[in-house]
């Protein structure tokens, strides 16, 4: 992959406006891959505009079958293809998912799971803190390890002991205890010179002891003496709180320092997010969050707020990234005719997205999350690039199988951006 | 490409089985490029299922001549890609080309040409062995080269010289010599310390003495010495045998060291073939070499015989190396009809490689050899990949054209590997 510094260099201005529109976990899979051609009962428009074709032996995908008459149309007008994220037969997790939909590529650029969790809570992470992610458990007289989560502790529980846990203080940081849910938490060295080449307390199985943080670089080792110091004062302050007697912590990792959007391109990012960690990725890539007025507090902003966010600041930058998270989540609980809907309901606000009109449309997801797997799986995601000056490809579907006839082909991800700022008319010639 | 280490840590187990049928060399071209969509006369099948086809300006390959009903089948609940073996443009040799698709980067991991030699006869290379092809030749009174190949001599002769050079002392190791066909024999040196960084000795011209053997590192002057030895003596032992009075050695090579499927997958794979060579390539990535029971000993196994195999050991393995050899040899006889009927044979064992519910299936091949061209060619190879959650691309062939229009796109081979373990659910995500 061309390095961001030679991209860098051909960066130039203009005016265009750029949506990034992310489905999370878009990318699916028939339910019945060997079997015939059925859905689920409740699925939207069974024998709608897929009667007609003929994919023996398979089903359609969630985005296959759902009705969405924008998005096709919009289709006609672009370049389709599959995005690799990560690599071929790689699962991505949200975080290098996003950082290849950003433009980095996430074999170079790393999110540890410390930052990912800080990022996840909304947790504002500081370039020089070091965070990890920590879990309560329980350990026996003998200081043994019983279970590793505690028995999942009550959330309210958890914020309790966090207090307790972000009063100590060691020498040389400060720390910061954040409670995320159940057994779960961050914790944040926070300091000058700290490094998170640090080796894990978890020790994976049951009966022994938690393992002491070891330094993995002698500079770490000023760090792993504080990190041993916390753990060893969180035992003492946890000693009568059975069965969260101890803590576990991994994943020690530090803000990976992305280049942002305006320092590469010039570009002035916005995000428009419901989830804690899609809005700390995007803060990564130096995207300003943008507030979703939400009618309804409690379940946070819908996707019309989101789409209503993006016409309400439309003026003010130009580049969005719109997030999307239903889509996923129907995916993990496994249920495709959900996932399909919530495809359906961004399809009817693709309109108002048009109508704006933006120079450069990508449609796309993070991974895949098919319902048939209920997780995130390895599969390439549909990718839609739209432009005035794209060429487009004249297929007239948004699906897993129309993209792959595209012309991106099966590309990875972190191209993508490039396209975007190509077809923005942002990028100048390479050589003379 | 992202390293096998990074893959490792990735890797989960799963009960999940999977096979590898390779057909060697199967990629091909239509007998006239260009030309009207004509067949050999005794063609299987002409007007067949591609009656109503359209591949303007070109006739069919032998796959897609090949009537193939189980396959196409396979296909429709496959993905299908064009897989290049080694890069654009490159005709893969059959070691590189079996590195790739068992998930080794062939630019990165060499096997020298005097291991291949080795492999090819069913040697038990050492690891510490330096192996190098010989060549019997033929020098004059002045120790000029007059045939590089001393006439092509018979294999019987072969076999009895060498008998006379494996006889040969050298300080520092152990001299084996063993025969190949005609003119050709391997020889080995076994002992410590040895290198292959060693110049070659064949002139590759007539009328010029045979080249020493340099040492090409200075750790490898010991062995250059004891190498030069070896040259010293098999002159005065092959004096009075003209026209085979002298050898040049090329390709020396030691044992690539290949970290192994167990090592890097946990999988217990197994090896199914007729040829040394592809059992050599197989043992090297650890597999397991299954013996075939054939019928004809003088002929091998049949495939038929392989297959059985399969079957006969379908509990004791988690991957399985299928090779079918037949394939090849009618390309490179140039017999476009005896490749469709290989293709065709193996395709009446489908139905018996499901029966036994294998969880990931992929049908491909090492390399493409065109009958047109009667030997290995660069053309990217058709590449079928089964799983019960992998995407059903819903095109029902198995052809070059077809895979050309699959959602694997034309790939590095060696992403194949990747796919086959996360379609058996054996790679868990990549970052949180």
């Amino acid at each position: 992959m061309v390095d961001l510094d030679t991209i860098k260099e051909l960066v130039v201005e203009s005016p265009a406006k750029i949506v990034l529109l992310v489905m999370d976990g878009l990318g699916g899979l028939p339910m019945e891959p060997g079997g015939p051609d059925t859905l689920p009962e409740d699925a939207p428009s069974p024998g709608g505009r897929w009667h007609g074709l003929m994919y023996r032996g398979g089903g359609k995908t969630e985005l296959e079958a759902a009705r969405t008459p924008n998005l096709d149309s919009l289709a006609a007008r672009s370049s389709l293809g599959l995005a690799t994220m990560v690599a071929p037969g790689l699962t991505p997790g949200s975080g290098p998912g996003h950082l290849a939909l950003f433009g980095y590529d996430p074999l170079q650029w790393l999110i540890g799971r410390g930052v990912l969790e800080a990022l996840g809570i909304g947790f504002d992470l500081h370039d020089s803190d070091v965070a990890a992610r920590g879990n309560f458990c329980t350990i026996d007289a003998h200081g043994l390890v019983t279970d590793r989560r505690a028995g999942r502790i009550a959330t309210e529980l958890n914020v309790e002991l966090c207090q307790k846990l972000g009063a100590i203080q060691v020498r040389g940081a400060q720390v910061l205890v954040e409670p995320v849910k159940e057994h779960r938490f961050v914790v944040v060295f926070r300091g000058e010179g700290l490094s998170d080449q640090l080796s894990e307390t978890d020790p994976q199985q049951l009966g022994v002891p938690p393992k002491p943080v070891e330094a993995l670089a002698v500079a770490a080792e000023p760090t792993a003496r504080l990190v041993n110091d916390f753990i060893a004062q969180a035992r003492q302050v946890l000693a009568a709180h059975y069965p969260a007697n101890m803590v576990l912590l991994r994943g020690f990792a530090k803000h990976p320092n992305l280049p942002t959007f305006e320092q590469l391109y010039g570009l002035h990012p916005a995000c428009i997010a419901a989830y804690p960690m899609y809005k700390g990725l995007a803060r990564l890539a130096g995207m300003d969050i943008l507030p979703v007025p939400a009618r309804d507090e409690a379940h946070g902003p819908t996707i019309a707020e989101e789409f209503a966010t993006l016409a309400a600041n439309w003026q003010r930058y130009d580049f969005f990234f719109l997030h999307v998270k239903q889509t996923d989540s129907a995916g993990e609980d496994g249920d495709f005719a959900r996932k399909a809907r919530v495809i359906e309901e961004v399809d009817r606000h693709i309109p108002e997205l048009l109508a704006l009109n933006p120079d450069v449309v990508v449609v796309t997801g993070d991974h895949s999350t098919p319902a048939l797997l209920k997780v995130h799986s390895w599969h390439p995601v549909p990718y839609l690039l739209y432009s005035k000056y794209c060429r487009p490809d004249g297929i007239a579907e948004f699906g897993e199988r129309a993209c792959a006839r595209g012309s991106l082909g099966n590309f990875a991800a972190a191209h993508g951006l490039r396209l975007m700022l190509a077809n923005a008319l942002r990028l100048t010639k390479y050589g003379a």
